[in-house]
């Protein structure tokens, strides 16, 4: 037999091989178990491909992201396998990888319960003992009918042309590719133990899964349409080891003690009532002082920093909507019209832009008022589909930091710079720090403005964005068509990524408000207008703090800073008047004077993430001091009264983390 | 002839009169001039009236409500008689007295001009001095048909059975009362010069008018309804004496200096952009300083009043009002729905009272947390009518420093009599001094709760106004029907009247949300609920504060609290100085470094009303001083830098009203 000539490609380097016709992927990764697919051309393959002369083959790794996707993909099939052996009614959905895992869509007879989620999980170690094989078959429309005559939602998807998808979620390619259906064959007789139609690729056996689990079920439409008839999807991860399924179980625990509708619940801070519907959040009290010293600090940084504050109404005409085009390209993002005064349409506000410019143009504008920064916790409201809202992070209505730099070009760069500078300071203020950025350019097909402007700004972009010295990924033509912008990412504690602040540049708006400003030789000219928010919404901040710090606000947020913890009845009274005295330097403290025991109200304070106990005795009381105890459950003796108060006043003046 | 016997009625005395028949009232009152009518038996009469035995008199003095009433009155008719001898072809609508005031609307080709009104007013005063009598006559429906044959108004009137009006608005009384018209007769031929169905009673002749004046035109639908044609409305006003009608000119042109909208565009305070809609306003950044202080200040006192702060949404679900029962007794104020999620309306919100029940009723409450006072600057929309919006003090959208106490029964009274304290106090921080108050009680045909309960909260209001020591307004019947409210009246600098807070008692809410908390002894119980909002809304607040003070804010309040004047170039850098360093205290302090010469730059500071002007000049300088200029033009010189900062620093801690 004649050799085949392939290059075999890794990351540092290409090596050209000849090997003997019938020689499969695998064999050239034979010696690296951490190779379970291969690359060709650019292709994604199963490691049984025979190799063809001129090949260029790359293995892929389980840990790469490819390869997690092949992973778990495989691990899908077992699943169906599994559910189609211990129930052999259900009908196959489809089954595609998803972010840290994957589903399958089954149609039976009632929702899975979760025991059956055990026996499936159960069945599925069963399976990936067995060792079956995966082996890729190539057939006709017309065989796959035949063959899938017993599963409906295959069948769709084999008649579908040109979109329809297989398991995995993906297109079928109709004309150009080849329908497949994959076999899971028996390690030892070859027997066909179960197939799906799929286009893999896939692992080499069942033995190649090192770690999986399954996760929960839901209900889902068949092909994400409310006509279709309702599936039962079950969700699983998979993982290359047992320790990385471990760590994203604990994560995904560490990610639900943290998540802000619990602790919005456990901690009194906020709800969202069904009487007034979702993604529309009241805040409680306690609630309302973290959100309010959150405003009352970037108000007091927005004022240091030069920005003067407006406020404009929540609803207006449409016309004001027609003007900035908003009608046009954002019409399904906003909630539906009113109409006043006999046939007036009124919208609720999803921007704050389209008032801050009537503001600007109010009255006569001279070059020495640039440039104006106007400002405004302004509250918005869009549209979100109901599927897609989530608590405070995706919601109907919430209150944007949102300013309007009015400049000139030659200010634009100046004022870029420090606007972002400002931006990452005032996000470390509150705690995160721990950023990239991003910079979305010109989508060549849909922009306003002349070329030469923004490449000007997207020049200086750049160039502000490189200054910070914070890694910079580039979101070519992914800029809104009218302008280019910078959008700052921030990881939390547990490594999360969060879109925050964004400073957007627009050539639109200033152009359709017919903005101008008196040039200093009298000459009317056009502003250039930014958009920034910081907090992206209040709301949706405040939530992430939450996450970030898991509920334990650092003590300037904290709504309770000190809660008072008397050993017995006879300090109460001590305790009320340190309260007092603390209060009227601003700080929050509270007296636990319930009729539970010490060691619950020490409990009761911990649950509540209060950052300090004050304790007091009879020691305390006859030394005029207190004691501290501290989060970590460590303790401070004998602290004089005013020394505590002055402590406790310093750590919220200097925002420390505790 | 036969004697008549008459009681004459004076304030302090009942007088038995027996007097000849066929004396007219006048006849009582021969000595007194100020008497212009008489009140028989309750029934306002001419002084022609023939007394008939039995008759309780009283005189009606021109300065009374009622003789104000009939003297515009009957300015009116001359100023009908006047229209239609200089435009003969114009027919008559009606014409009542109105506030402070009168009007006449006529059927005209075209609007009368200015120097229409001047030509009537000349017209008016000839008729004033021919001294014409104002007879009354008694007419058959059919002769009055007849003889206003010309007035198609007119005989609208006439046809129209129980409802209709006649010249003074008052409805004619068809069945029991009598048509009448009243004729303007010559002084000394008694020849007929005009007349006009109207039930009187006037002035005995046009002479008694001391002095009247033509105020404005406007145009009216007749009889108010849009379907009807429209009319030409001219206003006028008269008074008692030329030095009252010289008063009340002065006091119209100072209201008319002090009116919100006008300042509002003066000072660049505010604006409401055609583009956003009526009663919608956009707070420009000085008006959002005003706005802002005023704001933290009120928090700042509610926090220390122990008030919570908490935030809702501006829209929500109708469920929410079909609780609350607004969509039954309040559907005609609020915004038409929106519809989302395929069927579910949405509404924005009228009032905040039902978002903090829900917040009230997230988790179970105990007597402990009571009274609970929840607080939010809470913007709600209303839908007014287009015709009664105005400027900020009538609005369809506006913020309510709103909130809602919830206390046991027991706590009831010292809650309400703290508020009301509370309340006055803060008014009274903002510099309005010159209250009274209102007690509306219950309107016995409409009310929810209990006769003990409606008797104890009124008792209870009763006994906490009375304690202000202030002028109390009983207002029997006028309460909600849901509980009865006191409500503060303030007079500004000029004398007018404006209703500000309310403290309302609700009986019906706390029932419809099924409120409770757990009492002392374990039981469930309903708790009492206070309404109450200081400003009533802040933008009013504003508008008001802007009337009262003119616009001249006291400094703590002033969007600039100074203006640096440099009396040359070489001052300008050290005014920087100086501002900066205020601005470091929190002091807002502008210089005018703009080419404009010094007196200029003073006039313009003026203008814009700032509280004082920071002056500088070589010699301040050289001394390290500055010189102040108040408002009122004086000066004082050589204040050390840190000396003038102290000091008005000192001023707006103290927010003294200069």
């Amino acid at each position: 037999m004649s050799d085949v000539r392939v290059t075999v490609q890794s990351a540092s380097e290409a090596e050209e091989r000849a090997v003997s016709a019938g020689t499969t992927a695998g064999a050239l990764f034979a010696d690296d178990r951490t190779v379970i697919a291969a690359r060709v051309g650019g292709e994604l393959k199963d490691l049984s491909y025979e190799l063809r002369d001129g090949d260029v083959v790359e293995g892929v790794e389980i840990s790469s992201p490819d390869g997690l996707d092949i992973l778990r993909h495989s691990t899908a099939h077992v699943m169906a396998q599994a559910v189609q052996e211990l129930f052999p009614e259900a009908k196959l959905g489809i089954g595609p990888p998803v972010r840290d895992g994957f589903y399958y869509d089954f149609d039976v007879e009632k929702p899975f319960t979760p025991e059956d989620l055990k026996v499936i999980e159960k069945k599925m170690q069963e399976i990936q003992k067995r060792g079956q094989r995966f082996a890729r078959r190539v057939v006709t429309d017309e065989a796959a009918r035949e063959e899938l005559a017993d599963e409906p939602y295959k069948l769709e998807l084999i008649g579908i042309k040109g979109s329809a998808s297989t398991d995995d979620g993906a297109n079928v390619e109709v004309g150009g590719g080849e329908l497949t259906i994959y076999d899971n064959l028996d390690a030892k007789t070859g027997e066909l133990c179960w197939k799906d139609l799929c286009r893999g690729p896939h692992l080499p056996t069942t033995r190649n899964i090192p770690a999986f689990k399954l996760m929960r079920n839901a209900a889902a439409y068949w092909r994400g349409s409310e006509k279709n008839p309702m599936l039962q999807r079950i969700y699983g991860t998979a993982w290359p080891s047992k320790d990385e399924l471990k760590a994203h179980l604990d994560f995904l625990a560490e990610a639900e003690k943290r998540d802000h509708r619990k602790l919005g619940n456990e901690l009194d801070l906020f709800s969202i009532p069904d009487e007034i519907g979702s993604g529309l959040a009241v805040f409680h009290p306690k609630g309302g002082i973290i959100r309010r010293v959150m405003e009352d600090y970037s108000r007091k940084r927005h004022e240091e920093e030069g920005y003067e504050f407006v406020y404009s109404p929540h609803a207006t005409k449409g016309k004001l909507f027609e003007k900035s085009g908003h009608l046009d390209w954002y019409a399904e993002g906003m909630y539906p019209p009113m109409q006043l005064d006999e046939g007036v349409d009124y919208y609720l506000k999803p921007m704050n832009c389209p008032m801050h410019n009537l503001i600007f143009d109010a009255r006569g504008r001279s070059y020495r008022e640039l440039p104006l920064r106007l400002f405004e916790f302004g509250t918005v409201y869009r549209y979100e589909k109901s599927g897609v809202v989530h608590g405070l992070t995706r919601a109907r209505g919430f209150t944007q930091d949102d300013a309007h730099i009015y400049c000139t070009r030659e200010q634009m760069a100046e004022e870029l710079d420090k606007t972002l500078t400002f931006v990452l300071n005032l996000l470390r203020d509150y705690g995160l720090n721990d950023f990239y950025l991003e910079l979305s350019t010109k989508d060549p097909e849909k922009f306003v403005g002349s070329d030469e402007v923004w490449e000007e700004a997207t020049a200086v972009l750049q160039q502000v964005a490189e200054k910070q010295g914070l890694p910079l990924t580039p979101d070519p033509g992914g800029a809104a068509f009218y302008g280019p912008k910078i959008s700052v990412q921030a990881r939390d504690a547990i490594g999360r990524t969060w879109q925050m602040s964004t400073v957007q540049l627009d050539f639109n708006l200033p152009e359709r408000f017919d903005l101008e400003y008196t040039a200093p030789d009298g000459t009317k000219q056009r502003p250039v207008m930014i958009h920034r928010a910081l907090f992206g919404s209040i709301e949706r901040f405040f939530a992430v703090l939450l996450e970030h710090y898991a509920g334990a606000m650092p003590p300037w947020l904290a709504p309770v800073q000190a809660t008072g913890i008397p050993i017995g009845d006879a300090h109460v009274d001590y305790l009320h008047e340190f309260a007092a005295k603390a209060k009227k330097q601003g700080l929050r403290v509270e007296v636990d004077s319930s009729s539970d025991r010490m060691q619950k109200k020490i409990r009761n304070a911990q649950k509540q993430k209060v950052p300090f106990m004050i304790i007091a005795g009879d020691e305390d009381m006859a030394a005029g001091a207190v004691s501290f105890r501290y989060r970590d459950g460590s303790q401070e003796n004998g602290i004089p009264v005013d020394e505590a108060i002055a402590k406790l006043a310093k750590i919220v003046e200097d925002r420390v983390q505790v």
